[in-house]
């Protein structure tokens, strides 16, 4: 069924069209990768100009509602999940919050010498054996996070001894080794999905990746936890709030 | 000139290695976007294994300073320009404490109604005529980012009569309306370069962009701003410290 524009009301067809988009979005007519009318569909589906078709197809792909591939026309996005950063909450308990169904697979735990990067943000000498903890996080199924933790083994000894699936890494650190997440710095940056990313968040290697990175510092302003969490950028959002 | 890694040495090759590569890149031996020794090459060249040579690229790759082409080889990453989100103090006051030379064109300014994504934002009827700002801030001459402001004309009438090149648009608002930023919520995710990115930014469509939202309310919690910033992805990082 095709909507009818009111071309009486004081409201521009162009954002009338947009809605009539969204509104097809949100109640699943039209899904996600699915193709849209083009702008010559639009024109004859809704009597407006092709010019108006563009503007209103542009700028829904400006909000990233809609996504252009070259030469094969306009496809609805994939809607992202929200999320706030780790440190204020668990991302697991977030999204099962929000009804998400999560799991998270333990992908690995050793002791390491650190590398340079690690040692810097760590604040330990290059080659300090640190503690790495790796786990892949689902929702509904579908891969969206590979998590990496660094923790000094002078600060947690033993800490891989316990069961980093069930509690957050945090919620052990502070509960059995008395490190309270105190001040944190958070780096956010896209970066190209590797091939080992590609593996494991299941998507082409070179996909935009949203990359998380923490260091958390104690009361005393000591880092003692180095964290880098790699996010599927087509499926998660961030989200901070505050006070000024 | 090849450095010899140290055999006798409790730092494991790897290691030793990955911290070669970095050294070269930091002293600018090796260029962003220049191709680096093969792991082949690297066998050769230091006398490790192939199996070492691809562990330190992977890593390095992973920690974005380099990148891999599909059947071209690794290559040096562009280092990105850190910088913390506009609301604690603005993007260009930043990028000159770090001695960027940074400029600000303006795009356009105007008066549209608002499209149901910003109605949404700013809490107001879709349609409701609403300032919107946009501009281009370069950084020693390159391009960084795309920013689009809105707000709502009755919250700040003639606000486009003043000079938001040469001030932030918070600190007319605030000083001229008694709109002061007190509560921020922040949205930030990666979208691809859309056509109109791409021509502004000087990038490829589809290369990845940073994106921030910002929602900015009054101490009444009335918002009265949403601003949309598109990074370049390649050439930004964001960075936020809090106390937890």
């Amino acid at each position: 069924m095709v909507e009818k524009l009111d071309r009486e009301s004081a409201t521009p067809l162009y954002i009338q069209l947009a809605d009539v988009i969204r509104a097809k979005i949100q109640r699943g007519d039209w899904q996600p990768d699915q193709r849209i009318p083009s702008e010559n569909e639009l024109n004859q589906l809704y009597g407006i100009s092709r010019m108006t078709a563009r503007q209103v197809l542009a700028r829904l792909v400006d909000e990233g509602l809609l996504f252009r591939v070259q030469g094969k026309g306009t496809f609805v996005s994939r809607s992202k999940i929200s999320t706030r950063s780790p440190s204020y909450q668990g991302i697991r308990e977030q999204l099962e919050q929000q009804g998400y169904a999560t799991d998270t697979e333990l992908l690995g735990q050793r002791l390491e010498p650190a590398s340079t990067r690690v040692a810097q943000a760590l604040d330990i000498p290059t080659g300090t054996p640190t503690f790495i903890v790796r786990r892949l996080r689902r929702v509904d199924g579908t891969p969206i996070s590979v998590h990496e933790s660094h923790v000094p083994e002078s600060l947690a000894p033993g800490v891989l001894e316990r069961d980093l699936v069930a509690e957050q890494l945090c919620t052990v650190l502070d509960r059995d080794f008395g490190l309270r997440m105190t001040k944190v710095l958070e780096t956010l940056e896209t970066a190209a999905a590797s091939a080992n990313d590609a593996k494991l968040l299941a998507v082409h290697e070179g996909t935009p990746i949203l990359q998380l990175e923490q260091r958390i510092s104690s009361p005393a302003g000591k880092p003692f936890e180095f964290t880098r969490i790699r996010f599927r950028g087509d499926m998660v959002r961030l989200e901070f709030t505050y006070d000024v």
